[in-house]
């Protein structure tokens, strides 16, 4: 069903990586994007045929799977990354899962943060709007995030460079964002909610209070005269989305089973820093922390992050994540 | 961006399409098709570009636009397809909204049900989630639907021809339902809440009577550990996901403005019936009727429909539309 593009099934550069301006990472930027498109030639692969889902155990209720392919994928990912960057770390979803806690990043390390299928509820259901996600951290920052979605053959890449001053060896600032070679930007023209796609996702979370939350979010944006709605079920995508103009934001982590984890934010976040979208925290007012176990909000402009932070925090009265 | 496959950009008929079982409506779904690939090819070519999207006035409070191409490809299926079944009406979306109101169906005589852009908010704001639409009815009964995504390249034709003793000339009761040639069914053997992926669409609707429906249905699908919630911005192409087994339930018109109209629904019903999908109404025991002002529901078995209409009833309370 899918035609296949025989240089991405086999995992090769395409031809404009090799040309783009990546600054800092492009090295990084290059093996990260041959190691996705061969992760997303088995997703295409696996897609029509019935999933050995098993069901990860414990307070999701059985609803959070995790398939053969994710793991096999987050398996290639680590044995060719390290490869090539040994003194690199690597923090992946599935290790975490199976380790029962999510690995601290230790900043003196370059980290790659792994999410070999985002969007697994859809991916198990032959769904087709998931993703391959691999970040990047530097100084426990996100520098470099390359998403690849398999089955429109669309390959994000986008590096964030820290500060000159932030101690980061060679460290310029420099920005940049493609998708299949073609440089994107979030479109800062839209500022108010009534011109603005905004995503969410409900994750796993299913308590009465989390619950209400979610739904009293959705009834906020509605009665603010949204000018769409969406939960497409990849976090990832959703963000790169935003990245390229598509759409104009995404919150999540109203409660607990619905928080982003690192790996649902680091490939997303440095996109995001790189193409001009603005993050916001709802439990704290220290700025974007990947790894931090918050809530967040991100918009393709600041008037528009600012009014949907506004408008979620007013849902949540400011209180912690039930 | 996107690689036009030559044969589609110009509108020829795919090969499958003259060699699959299709009944007695085939020359109708080979010329839907046709016209709908030369649709699909027109809004490729202007995702990518800004859309001087003029908005609809009234009472959406400005959030309903229609493109010119939306204009262009409903004039162009009506041009076409009146040429080659001149006894044969047409209803669309831009013409009834010009005419402002709903036109009838005369069963006497076989209609195209036709929505040019289906997810034209997605359209508009360049994120590749939409279709063209196109059905037929013959004794005000869907028989024929053609879907077409031109952004992954997928054409849905399903085919449910009326009953033998129906009154309809020639019909013997035919089913078949085909994505890209390939014969596609609903995935039966979802049965329950907890396995299924529910979509559903919050529409043009602002009021707080119906914003209070639209999150009490999303708060009391997640109370019922629903597998996951999905809101992709297209009806039609929703259902068409039901109908391949991509997803399993899909809802909408609890409120007024999120009502599905004829043409959100004619082709979607005839996908729908010919692939096994069940469908019900929320505001009456009196059966699928797709030009009623109602509110429904559909999934892939007739166990998730009787589930999630009983949970949709218990929203509404069974009162009418506010």
């Amino acid at each position: 069903m899918w035609r296949l593009v025989a240089a991405m099934a086999c995992g090769a550069v395409p031809a404009w990586l090799s040309q783009a301006e990546l600054g800092l990472y492009a090295g990084e930027a290059r093996a990260a994007a041959e190691v996705a498109l061969r992760c997303g030639a088995a997703m295409r692969s696996t897609l029509a045929v019935a999933h050995a889902a098993t069901l990860k155990d414990g307070e999701g209720g059985g609803i959070d799977p995790v398939t053969q392919t994710d793991r096999d994928n987050e398996a290639l990912v680590a044995l060719e990354l390290s490869a090539r960057f040994p003194g690199y770390a690597l923090v992946g979803e599935e290790a975490a899962s199976a380790a029962g806690h999510i690995p601290s990043i230790d900043p003196a390390t370059p980290t790659w943060v792994v999410d070999p299928i985002d969007g697994t509820q859809n991916f198990v259901h032959s769904l087709p709007l998931s993703c391959v996600s691999i970040g990047l951290a530097v100084n426990a920052k996100p520098v470099l995030g390359v998403v690849y979605d398999p089955y429109r053959e669309e390959l994000f890449v986008g590096v964030a460079e820290l500060a000159a001053d932030s101690g980061a060896p060679g460290a310029t600032g420099f920005r940049a964002a493609y998708l299949n070679g073609v440089p994107i930007r979030a479109d800062a023209s839209v500022t108010t909610l009534d011109k603005a796609i905004v995503g969410t996702d409900a994750g796993y979370e299913r308590s009465p209070q989390g619950i209400a939350r979610l739904a009293g979010a959705h009834a906020a944006l509605l009665s603010q005269n949204v000018f769409a709605l969406r939960i497409l079920g990849s976090t990832v995508l959703s963000v790169a989305y935003l990245a390229c103009g598509r759409a104009n934001g995404f919150y999540s982590g109203l409660a607990k089973r619905d928080c982003p984890k690192p790996w649902d934010w680091c490939a997303a976040a440095a996109l995001g820093e790189a193409s001009g979208v603005a993050f916001r925290r709802f439990d704290a007012d220290t700025g974007f922390d990947f790894q931090a176990p918050s809530g967040l909000c991100c918009a393709c402009s600041n008037e528009l992050a600012d009014t949907l932070e506004a408008t979620l925090r007013e849902v949540t009265g400011g209180k912690p994540m039930p």
